[in-house]
């Protein structure tokens, strides 16, 4: 029998997962739940239903795992606890700041009602944080390095699009190469924001707008652009279209430590992803836990978990057995 | 308290272990149990003991997890099932084709005396095998790739070191560049042995020997070297010492995948790993999941365990709390 998935809100992420469980033959997507006109959702599996978000509960003997597929910002603190109190949960809550305090008020709804919860699977957070915590504990003496790119910023695109006489806008987090290449020497380096990544910054203007007021504005932004290296492209609608419509990222973790007595052998463990589609890797990610969530629902597991709790063997469809055989 | 470790075997990677043990301030290393004579055994650590192999039975109540730092071809088979009697164990059994077998004859020795084992812990077995493990369940649609080096094998310098005419050798295994390009560009390709990898050896004759006649018998030595293009530098004793010392290693795992409805975007996850020391990387992973062995003891585990069984949270001395709050 499949895991049967509930999908809530159908935007990229949604589909990310939609895809995914398509590619996992022990998984099986039944409904997708949206806050919009579920006349007006299409979506691509024919033997899933599409419901309005208010039906959801309708579902609670129907579904293994709800996969919750809202924003970070105002969706997922609701949400999560939310329907943790009526399914096994999962979500890619990603404001690092915020991990904390929505995992203690996942944690309680879960344990109330005896639903198992797992937040914040993705890839940062999700692999990168299971790969610096790995290389923590194996290197205690060292230093860790995270660097994202090349891949589009929505937060850094969505702040370029506010500004007055924009139309378009979409933004790239760019790793510098020096500080990797500085990083990988083992030389340790003590990186200021401006030396670890550029910006670059592709613009389509609304008719009449100054480009160089657009500019000016961009590049003095506080927090988003002031303290990065930052280049600014003015396109048209069309390159905007044909060169900048997919959703690449990617990035590296590293650690740089020693081992021996006196500290004189030095290690470098390197992990990095190279992504066409940030939606669609994250999704896949999810959809991996939400089979771990399932089983540490079997087990009667209650309350919230993150990768770091999880058995990395919960995370595949195969066997103890063949893993054992295939992949140690 | 701390955790009361005893190494058993005192080679390159029992010192490495000893090395790692300082790094972890929750852990003391209490015995190192020898085959030697202890009196000719010198460590490291002030506080420790040096004990011959036959007085470990004492130790039964004294020691949490004992490293059991043997070979693989014939020590470990033994010695972990052996141990697993007496103590919480913990090996790098590194034969990947007689994982299994070692699996169920340390799990059936645990068992019984309801002791936790871990086994093959280390870099290849271990945290490649974890990043080949959790990168298949999350693109379940794609293919794998290791490839070792820049680092010196101990097997193919041995079996140079066996020539008649050889008086000291070592090998390095270097990936080859073009097919580590070719992977990472998603070009997926097929490689044979001679594609993926090219040997390199450096060797000391002895007097009167003829470099050619070895070097033809390196060349041509079946499994070993006949697969590959290898590269044989004659060069002195003294320069063995002075460049060729030390015990290098690393390598790279790749996981190239698609997702998407019709697998239209393509990703890639790589880890790799550049060693100045390949025993105290593998000694520093052993000490982790030493940590690991320690805990699931304390929760009443019993039997054999490898990495793909073991919550990654369980390596780190930090809490869950900590951890979230700072890695995640």
């Amino acid at each position: 029998m499949s895991i049967r998935i509930g999908i809530l809100g159908y935007g990229n992420l949604g589909r990310g997962v939609e895809c995914a469980i398509r590619q996992n033959p022990d998984m099986e997507l039944k409904a997708v739940f949206t806050r919009r006109n579920p006349e007006a959702v299409k979506i691509l599996t024919n033997t899933a239903k599409v419901c309005p978000v208010e039906s959801i509960e309708d579902w609670k003997e129907n579904l293994d795992v709800l996969i919750i597929c809202g924003g970070s910002a105002t969706d997922l603190p609701v949400q999560t606890p939310k329907y943790a109190e009526l399914f096994h949960v999962i979500d890619s809550f990603d404001t690092h700041a915020k991990i904390p305090e929505h995992f203690e008020a996942v944690d309680a709804a879960a344990k109330k009602s005896g639903k198992t919860a797992v937040i914040s699977v993705g890839w940062d957070p999700g692999m990168f944080s299971l790969n610096r915590m790995y290389a923590n504990a194996i290197l205690p003496q060292g230093k860790d390095y995270t660097f994202w790119g090349r891949g589009v910023s929505q937060g850094h695109s969505d702040a370029v699009r506010r500004i007055s006489g924009v139309k378009d806008a979409k933004q790239y987090t760019i790793p510098v190469e020096r500080a990797l290449t500085s990083v990988r020497a083992g030389e340790n380096p003590d990186l200021t924001t401006r030396e670890k990544h550029t910006r670059e910054c592709f613009v389509v203007l609304e008719e009449g707008a100054d480009p160089a007021k657009v500019e000016e504005a961009i590049k003095t932004m506080p927090n988003y652009f002031a303290d990065y290296d930052t280049t600014v492209h003015f396109i048209t609608e069309e390159e905007m279209i044909r060169d900048h419509s997919r959703i690449p990222h990617g990035g590296f973790v590293l650690r740089s430590g020693v081992t021996g007595w006196e500290g004189e052998n030095h290690h470098l463990i390197e992990y990095s992803l190279k992504l066409d589609s940030n939606p669609e890797f994250t999704s896949s990610v999810l959809v991996a836990y939400a089979r771990a969530a399932y089983r540490l629902a079997q087990e009667g597991m209650s309350g919230c978990k993150t990768v770091f709790d999880i058995p990395p063997a919960y995370l595949s469809a195969k066997s103890g057995e063949e893993l054992r055989a295939s992949l140690l």
